[in-house]
């Protein structure tokens, strides 16, 4: 049965909410697998940089022994903010799959627009939108619990 | 004798000149005390997000037990590419302190401007220029020792 990497990330997202963490999962694929799963971990590690996608990154690149993650694609529920678009260019990852967009934090599509100033030296293909209603629902049922 | 926070920030540079790293040091101070040392490990750790900054912050974060470095101020030698940058946000650090300016990857006065996106929900004061020619100097001495 055909099971898209989103339905990975997503699944990483619903194991973040079950451990009070904002649901955000994200996902490293290279050549049709996956090579590193991950979901935020900012609560449980106290740790302000432990988004899903910087963990995944750091994963990734112990898996493949390297820091260059040409070749691989990442697929993350929520758009990277500021910090996690920075690194994706550091590791030179060729495609960004992301699901809802955030207006609030993003960093690639709003704010910063980190993947796409002149100044970049890494060009990174962005794709948006899938899967983005299941990655709100998750984002909003949070929230609206901690209210 | 005065010691500088940006001195022991450049001594963090020297020494991961001495490693085969990139030449950048970061140190994060609270009260006139440091609370963090950390210099560039991308080539130790295999890991393309193994900054200076970022090492430096989440140390500090494990230091102070908390996610959040409010009160504290952040010295490093080199403009914070915008990875880095949003980490500083993400850890609500209230003052950044940069030696060399870096117009091909800093992401601070340069390329995205992390910091003065009109959506950033943190205020971060930025300091430039101390001890700007020692930061340079150890940058340019490395990169022409490696041609």
């Amino acid at each position: 049965m055909f099971r898209s990497f989103m339905q990975d990330a997503l699944d990483q997202a619903r194991e973040a909410a079950e451990a009070g963490e904002v649901p955000v999962g994200a996902v490293i694929s290279r050549r049709g697998q996956i090579v590193a799963r991950a979901r935020n971990r900012m609560v449980e590690l106290g740790d302000p940089t432990a988004h899903a996608e910087m963990l995944a990154i750091r994963t990734a690149c112990d898996e493949l022994g390297s820091p260059r993650l040409t070749g691989c694609a990442l697929w993350v529920t929520l758009e990277p903010c500021a910090m996690c678009a920075g690194a994706i260019a550091a590791a030179r990852i060729d495609r960004l799959h992301f699901a809802a967009s955030d207006p609030k934090s993003g960093g690639v599509v709003h704010g910063a627009r980190v993947l796409s100033q002149p100044q970049a030296h890494h060009i990174c293909e962005i794709h948006e939108g899938a899967r983005a209603d299941d990655a709100s629902a998750l984002l909003r049922a949070f929230f609206a619990a901690r209210r």
